[in-house]
């Protein structure tokens, strides 16, 4: 087999990748490990911002996102018993899409399959090969036979524990870790939201946050110890423990009822430099991971393959290779924008359990400023609707 | 004696605040430990908020502050080798003012001399007393003899390590601190600043800071380790050290000469709270220090002693308690905005041994934003000029 373009991983960045690849007339061939309802299971961020959304409007898989995605124009910072609202629009003219990661995901499988693109599921074993040459190569085996896709390029969007940047040798890459002492429990359940915009709490107990999927499916999630474990989390514990973090009117008016999924996920900063290595290419979380507060993950992949895809048409249209040698450079420097803004949040709005009181009055001091002032509530939201590409 | 306000510290804020209290009608004794000249030779911040200025000018104290002080209308950031201003006149429509904080105690000290109000110098074995009383006292021994004063309110202007928030039993008082582990190596030398403006420079090598008192004499400091003392650090040692943390441009152009002070401070952050105790109240430094990234500390005391003052006019003019029973919230609020801003201006511009790559790379972004975002550096803008009392 052989295809221009090889991508590794069927999540989001891939699939978005593949298709603004075959928009660009550029044909390409997926590769994932998992199977598709595996890769759909995966509950994951739902924020997307006005870039992402112009994505996937580019690749025609915005229809069912435009009619069911709820638009946000401002969020709510909750501390000291009172909320106070962010007006996104109000100070950007932007505003943000609630839609499930696993709904972009489904839309953009379904694209693909209806542009008749090739995916192989299921696809074990899965080596990008030769790409420090202009030969490189894809393995993988399928029902216990190896099979080989020659490619002029190898997209590597199969996440943090993918194969792909674990294929490049240690001296090549310098990776920028902050792990976090302490992890989110979430749940997800059939219950209407108990605000209709997002709510992120700093709480003397450890952060919360109350946001959603649709407007009769909640996403609710509390700070927790990193070694806690689900078990340990009935669905009663969550919603006591929740409430208690929540302003007195959210919590009397917040609605309850059985989590239809329930998880605990550990939060990290990582960055690996570069995010270019000969022929192969990184993209979304196999390059960086950032901390789910201010919902950036899913939209740094989608502006890395956005990158990815103008420089490899530039390559295939204009005979140029600027494009690919400047996209490591590129994608990484809005990378580490947003990767700031992660910490940022995760660092004013979580109760730090090595830090003292100085800290925990600094971040209500940040707070208190940030609601008061048009300049810092701006810097906000720039961020959080999404610095331009 | 008596006196209606018996202030205890004649630097800047005891002597800004008895001033005020003055215009006000309000009589008042300034207590000092030390002689006027060892009080004026301790060299400490010289920029100036225009609200601090504003101050200055209603007591009568501004006219050689107009006459030598420069007006600054932006500064600059300097990371990974290049300069970047922030349009601080821009941004707000305000200036600040470079006037050393010697000269402010110099003109305020002619002011309090002019307006033939008493100041005891030499005063030793200051005591605040019966503050928890409606007859509080002062107690000090002057030339081998104990006197007293009775006063109706007692104002601890008496720095970190003064006795006023030292004569409060610690169970009333909650105090919040952060140690930086570092310190700044400043060197005074008559030489023209290399540059008009401030230069705050984020270096691999440590923070270094480029300001001046005049167009003729400039102030330098570089980041050290705690336990350096300045014996260790020759003029030579001190230009080579600073010229490696400078941009080349700044690097070629600073002219040297031999320092004429030179002195290691250590950066803190505190807050003790609250500052008032029945009838005595604590401004500036007795209640909260901050480290000098960013200048805060003079304007700070500055507006507690304009809060202070204010509150103390409308109990003697209007018969009301209000404002001093508002008083320690009210100034609260004002000094944490300005601990955080301190807190952030240190964080971000320091190297932290402790702290990893992942730390310098954040400051980075934080740097590359700033200078990349009209809201971020507004907001810089904003706290650096002095948010409105």
């Amino acid at each position: 087999m052989r295809t221009k373009v090889a991508i590794i991983g069927a999540g989001p960045a891939g699939l978005l990748l593949g298709q603004l690849l075959h928009t660009f007339g550029v044909d390409n061939i997926i590769l994932e490990r998992q199977t598709p309802d595996y890769v759909l299971g995966r509950i994951r961020a739902g924020l997307l911002e006005e870039g992402t959304v112009s994505l996937l409007e580019s690749v025609g898989a915005a229809s069912r996102l435009h009619q069911e995605g709820l638009i946000h124009h401002g969020l709510e910072l909750a501390f000291g018993g009172a909320r106070h609202r962010i007006d996104l629009h109000g100070s950007t003219g932007k505003t943000v899409t609630i839609y499930g990661q696993t709904e972009v995901t489904l839309d953009l499988m379904n694209a693909r399959k209806a542009a008749g693109l090739t995916s192989i599921y299921s696809a074990a074993d899965v080596k990008p090969l030769d790409f420090d040459t202009d030969h490189p190569r894809v393995s993988y085996v399928k029902d216990g036979v190896t099979h080989e896709i020659a490619c002029d390029f190898i997209a590597g969007c199969d996440g943090f524990h993918g194969i792909s940047r674990a294929s490049v040798p240690a001296s090549a890459i310098t990776s920028y870790e902050r792990v976090y002492p302490f992890g989110w429990l979430g749940i997800l359940s059939e219950t209407p939201p108990v605000s209709p915009e997002l709510i992120y709490n700093n709480h003397a107990r450890g952060f919360a946050l109350c946001t959603m999927r649709s407007t009769h499916r909640s996403r609710y999630y509390v700070q927790c110890p990193l070694d806690d474990h689900v078990d340990q989390w009935s669905d009663e514990r969550f919603w006591d423990e929740l409430k208690r973090r929540l302003d007195q009117k959210a919590a009397d008016e917040i609605v309850t009822g059985p989590s239809i999924e329930k998880s605990i996920a550990p939060l990290r900063s990582f960055v690996a430099e570069p995010m270019r290595f000969g022929r192969m290419f990184l993209a979304g979380d196999a390059s960086h991971i950032v901390p789910p507060t201010g919902a950036k993950g899913l939209n740094l992949a989608a502006s890395d393959v956005h990158y990815l895809s103008q420089a490899l048409r530039e390559y295939y249209d204009e005979k140029s290779s600027a494009g690919i040698d400047g996209y490591s450079a590129k994608a990484l420097a809005r990378v580490w924008k947003a990767v700031r803004f992660s910490w940022w949040m995760t660092s004013m709005l979580h109760k730090f359990p090595d830090e003292g009181e100085f800290a925990a009055r600094i971040q209500i001091a940040e707070l208190d400023y940030l609601v008061s002032s048009k300049a810092a509530s701006t810097s906000l939201s720039e961020n959080y609707v999404g610095l331009p590409f």
